[in-house]
């Protein structure tokens, strides 16, 4: 008796950064743990002797395929009310007036329960099967988004967020001491990897200071001996925007990066939303400490003063992957993210002004395309986590989305035209909606479907 | 006996620029021809009366709403098939190897009759209710697409294209002659004048020369005096993108706006493409022409080089509305067009450049709002045809959308916080999809029911 299952349909994944492949047809072996234990495609040599063998077959119809599972690296999952919302106030407004007040809310764990298990069926149900979340300050109602995201069967990290400045936050939103912080936090890890022992796809706690100007000295070093200790995935904002960049380099003297660096907190399996403004010693910082930039583009054009040059960044060996930044981004869907980052990137490669001679107004080679940037949703969001995710291979978790590019919501243009599997991709990738996502999996388990 | 109809719900709209009007509740009365004749909203004197009096009524439901219906203001019909391909190759190759021999196909008007009725129906179901079409260089096809539009119901402006410029253009897609295109040109408009005999809501021929760098002088000036003649609207593109730009100016010491003025084009009802680079000077002809600009902004990320300078145009004067240009923009849709426009004005505002100083990489004071861009779909793209659409007030066609933000494909979140009008609009705008749009109504008669 087999304790094997097996999957049967194209897959579309880029093994290579930005580098399609294609797999017709493919024999995919899943072991009761979720793990895929084989792939085979049509014309491999083992292919057809694969199929024989494979029994209860789940097998794809015509039209459809499998993508890898999306990985959102960064969702503060409080603001999802609060998505599409007055954006476009400034940014003092939008935290003061709306943001913290809207956080301060998660006391009421009834409230919280409404909102989270909404906001992890609506990202489940747009193929997103790994998230790194930011919670609230609250302790209960962080470790009961951890509980949602094991029971609907998502792989979720979260983290209880640090705001422990009197001078820097209000009063009804922030954390009552540095030691309450640290201890709560303390808690939470310990809290969330029991959780872990009962979570079939892994659920892992984060520390998770909101920003640099948000804590106090003693709050950012606690929290980084807190992260060395247990081990655990660290993330916070990193030189998001102008503002904060100059804030952080007037406290200190030192870059954002450089600042995190010292506190412990830039190291391996830490998340740094953003990073617009670090420079080349930043990212030789990141790549030095395996830390990894989760990239954000429709947040950054409301947030972030600019766009972050994820070429440049690439090709000095950063590793990135995406975000959608609920709130801060309005959208809960990284294929709406895939497709800014390639507009954005084409922007800075253009440049804006065009009162500006061609030759200054870009910076040339920044420019990616929607393959890099699939890349970056699926194996770049692995790696950032250092999670065997994001690519369907050998070792790596079965999370997989299935798209039917046929469905009658909202087919995907076809016609007979523009047939190849790198068109198909770029088809899927530009103009699937939800309606074309009809099942999601998660390690092996199927978590959504329509 | 009574000839009108009476609908009855929230309504959002903009009959100011950028400035929402909501409507508690309205009651909207609407004759047999599709014009609406009064609006009364709760709170209004006549009210209670009106809805006395109102037989019939059509009431919207909880969590619905209308808004106008969108006018898309500029899409390549033919391109259906290529959307969201091939964005990553320059523009000639897009051009040479993907488009050019797509539109060729439509010689076929079996080929034809498939995409355009797929086209027209799913631009329907996204709550476009009115577009400005180029066709191909055929004649046949391009009559065909306009009966396409009669037949749905949909308002349809359509060109048929001109490329007269046998050095210009590839062999094997121009114009033969620029007698033919011209003499086509001719037999288009009086066909499609004859066709709006039966249209209910409009059909209406458009001169449509592709762009100055693939016509003849004699081709253009020869459509210049087509269009003075037979008072039609004209659409082509004007100063897209750098390279575009620079040739028209290289071929006749002119801007291109200057141009097409010169040669007639530039006139009341007609309709500009992009114009990514026009200057002040430009923006005058436009004012005093009454001339407008179609703002594609996701095509702008591919293919212009720039991000247009919406609000100081706006600010100039300019009448501006809103295209996808399908499909050098990939979405077939509006909302994702305004949401673009909104951020491509953000990043205009604050450059891209990170390792410029903030002073030097952006242009202040160049942001829209999401309200400013809503307005741009509706109200800007009726102002640009010179019709009573975007508006839904006394005199306008009632061209709405229904809008369900509880269906429970894709419920915008609530959750009981920010629930003030422009706040729903907002949300709408910004996480819509066509899972929310329930009804699309054109003239009166209902063209879309999901
Ligand atoms: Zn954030
Ligand atoms: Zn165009």
């Amino acid at each position: 008796m087999t304790t094997e299952r097996y999957f049967k349909g194209d897959v579309f994944h880029t093994p290579t950064d930005g580098q399609l492949e294609f797999l017709e047809d493919a024999l995919i072996q899943v072991d009761s743990s979720g793990i895929i234990t084989k792939v085979t495609k049509k014309g491999d040599n083992d292919y057809e002797t694969d199929c024989q063998l494979a029994e209860e077959v789940i097998a794809l119809a015509k039209g459809q395929c499998f993508l890898p599972g999306f990985v959102d690296l960064h969702v503060h999952a409080p603001q999802w009310p609060q998505a599409g919302v007055a954006l476009d106030e400034p940014l003092n407004v939008w935290l003061d007036a709306c943001t913290f007040p809207l956080e301060a809310k998660y006391a009421d764990l009834t409230f919280a329960q409404t909102v989270y298990e909404d906001l992890v069926m609506q990202l489940l149900a747009r193929g997103t099967t790994t998230v790194l979340y930011f919670a609230t300050i609250h302790l209960e109602a962080s470790l009961l988004l951890a509980k949602i995201c094991v029971e609907k069967g998502q792989r979720g990290l979260v983290g209880k967020v640090v705001m422990d400045d009197p001078n820097a936050n209000p009063d009804f939103y922030r954390d009552q001491s540095t030691d309450s912080a640290l201890k709560e936090t303390e808690q939470f890890i310990q809290s969330v990897q029991q959780l872990a022992e009962t979570a079939h796809q892994g659920v892992y706690p984060v520390v998770t200071p909101r920003f640099v100007p948000s804590c106090t000295d003693a709050g950012l070093a606690g929290l980084g001996a807190l992260a060395q200790r247990y081990d655990v995935h660290v993330q916070t904002h990193c030189s998001e925007g102008q503002w904060e960049h100059d804030f952080v380099q007037a406290r200190f003297g030192k870059t954002d990066t450089e600042v995190l660096k010292d506190f412990g907190l830039l190291k391996e399996k830490a998340v740094m939303a953003h990073s617009n403004f670090i420079s080349s010693t930043d990212g030789a910082h990141f790549i030095e400490a395996g830390a990894a930039v989760a990239h954000c583009p429709i947040s950054n054009a409301y947030f972030a003063n600019s766009v972050i040059p994820i070429r440049r960044l690439k090709a000095q060996g950063v590793t990135i992957g995406l975000g959608t930044d609920i709130s801060g981004g309005f959208s809960p869907s990284l294929y709406d993210n895939i497709k800014q980052a390639v507009m954005s990137s084409r922007m800075l490669e253009d440049g804006v002004d065009a009162a500006l001679d061609q030759m200054d107004r870009g910076v040339p080679d920044s420019r990616i395309s929607v393959i890099d940037s699939f890349s970056l949703a699926t194996k770049g969001g692995g790696e950032a986590l250092k999670l065997p995710i994001g690519v369907l291979k050998e070792g790596y978790a079965f999370d997989v989305q299935v798209i039917d590019s046929c469905h009658k919501d909202n087919p995907i243009p076809d016609f007979g035209v523009f047939t190849s599997p790198e068109a198909r991709l770029q088809k899927i990738l530009y103009l699937a909606t939800m309606q074309n996502i009809r099942q999601v999996w998660v390690q092996g388990k199927k978590v959504h479907e329509k």
